[in-house]
């Protein structure tokens, strides 16, 4: 039994990092957490007042056509509501979409959201990844002509990178692709891009008349949802229709569905919470440059700063509560910060300064 | 593409059936919702006072560890972690399972729970039913003998006729079976079936020795939380690590682990939900008495109840703003309904009583 399985790694839940932070002796309430790209300025007020509304339906399923959610997405797209699937985060629609293809090649950046990989091997794919491990067009060429991958997945802007390449040039990438390899685009930060450089923006609605791409955008990042798990696919009516067909019902929550909702309502809140992003983002910047470390130029809500001993680096801020990711896993000499609020990262880049000098 | 997708229906979200209801002049506050089995009892108040003040935190990916509700299922089943896998629903461990093995048959009672099939037939697999549309092991057992599904769901108690089989049955079933077919027992409904016939009671600690059975359950019945999905699975340590390798992170929400932790410390409101709900469905059987209606014995939160022209008589009560299930698509003259408040019960069946005579 399981044999289908045996290239898959066991995930094995690690104690939850709070826990080991506490073991320092650091109050929870003290425990900054900078290694999940969450919203630091937490749910839109709407949706937590909205949530607590609806509380005590938390025994009823929900409306599981979603239409009200997809009303308001079809709004703020300019789409039809035929246009949308709705997953548990995005990641949801990922795996849809591949098992839909059961590709036996997919094609992914060198260094990238991680789920393309891990649910790529549950449906049995070979793994195809460019030498680049930022986002490189040729290199993608180059690749899918020798290699006739079945889906090539674009993380626009990257995690957990922070790139960004141009919009134009993922649209004429996808005019040299034939129809049958499915494009995925997954903007699950492209609220941070868009605000930062108007080049980077996807349209979903752009890439409706193309029979072979699909766009994913998510709740968990702009919207300040991620512990929710809603997220969205847009494409053309024939492949939403035949996602639909994988999609089990009720796969978003009662709370989750209203949260979503709301969240799009609260313009306010997620315009603040990209805008002080950027600002914040600067101090890191502006570190970086004083204490000659390199970094990659992020258009997403977190920053990749290299630096000597990042596996280090990072115990040691462990010990002090903040909790970042160490890129060491993925062969980089450097850290993952999600940019957090004003004091938080006053307060990490004050650590920080006594680390890496 | 979705060539392997050909013979799956698209699922077509319909109109909510609220919104229907509503087109006949009712307003929703007076809506009677008895079709999905839901607990009409609401959420444990623990729930959702622990909810309340977990919202401002839905920015926050869960723990994935699920650890905290670990702990209490194993102290609730007298059980260790390494034994449980929680999913978005018990649907979800369904999912896994069915993905894990790749089965190419499958075997289930004539009419059970829809989502074995939808599942089975996502991964490719032939279904196998029994002539009986309750569960009948004998046939079962002739059709495993002959076929050799690699899958064998087996539901107890039984969604959506309410029959239910004895545990002691079950476990002779079980040694027949070689290991290399997987037992799935679905105990969705196994508190409601266990409080009234302690015969009906399957331990899932005692299925722990066997290599080849998965129990399932869920916080969507007695613990009143179906709109949350959450659900877990339950085998010896090599099933729960395999399955392990097709969970995806954070497959349930913030909100969702909070509600499951608190449901599982409020005995007493599971308790009540339980009793009432056994009080109530006896005023379903003296009314099937008395009009000479057939019905099945429910050890569930339902019953089926059979009387001329069903379709008609769901529709009927629809205008009237209840909502049951017709069984017509699975050619039954029947209607399921759960049992709902003492109110809601005694408006259905003064409505009924002018229905079926």
């Amino acid at each position: 039994m399981f044999e289908n399985l045996n290239n898959l790694k066991t995930y094995e839940a690690g104690k939850p990092i709070e826990l080991v932070v506490r073991e320092y002796g650091i109050k929870p309430s003290e425990i900054i957490k900078l290694a999940s790209n969450e919203n630091p300025y937490g749910p839109p007020p709407m949706a937590i007042e909205a949530v607590k509304k609806t509380a005590k339906n938390m025994h009823r399923y929900p409306d599981d056509s979603y239409y009200e959610l997809k009303d308001a997405l079809s709004e703020r797209f300019d789409i039809k509501n035929e246009n949308i699937i709705i997953g548990a985060g995005s990641d949801q629609i990922l795996e849809f979409a591949i098992h839909a293809i059961l590709p036996k090649k997919v094609l992914m950046a060198g260094i990238t959201f991680a789920m393309y990989e891990i649910y790529s091997k549950q449906f049995g794919a070979e793994i195809l990844k460019t030498k680049s491990d930022k986002h490189n067009l040729e290199e993608f060429y180059e690749i899918y002509k020798q290699q006739n991958p079945e889906i090539i997945f674009l993380c626009i802007p990257n995690n957990p990178l922070g790139e960004c390449i141009d919009a134009k040039d993922v649209f004429s990438f996808i005019e040299k692709i034939d129809d049958d390899t499915l494009i995925i685009i997954d903007g699950a930060y492209q609220e941070y891009a868009s605000f930062k450089d108007k080049n980077k923006e996807i349209k979903p609605k752009e890439i409706l008349k193309y029979k072979n791409v699909l766009y994913t955008g998510t709740f968990s990042k702009a919207y300040g949802l991620g512990g929710m798990r809603v997220g969205y696919g847009i494409a053309n009516e024939f492949i939403i229709k035949n996602l639909h067909k994988l999609r089990p019902p009720f796969n978003i929550t009662t709370l989750s569905l209203k949260a979503a909702i709301e969240a799009l309502k609260d313009k306010e809140f997620v315009k603040m919470g990209i805008e002080l992003n950027f600002e914040e983002m600067k101090r890191y910047e502006i570190f970086a440059k004083e204490n000659n470390l390199n970094f990659i130029e992020s258009y997403t809500n977190f920053i990749v700063l290299f630096l000597k001993n990042s596996t280090s680096v990072a115990n040691n801020l462990l010990k002090k509560g903040i909790i970042v990711r160490d890129m060491a896993s993925y062969g980089f000499d450097a850290i993952r910060i999600t940019i957090g609020k004003k004091e938080e990262n006053e307060k990490v880049l004050n650590l920080l300064k006594g680390l890496v000098n």
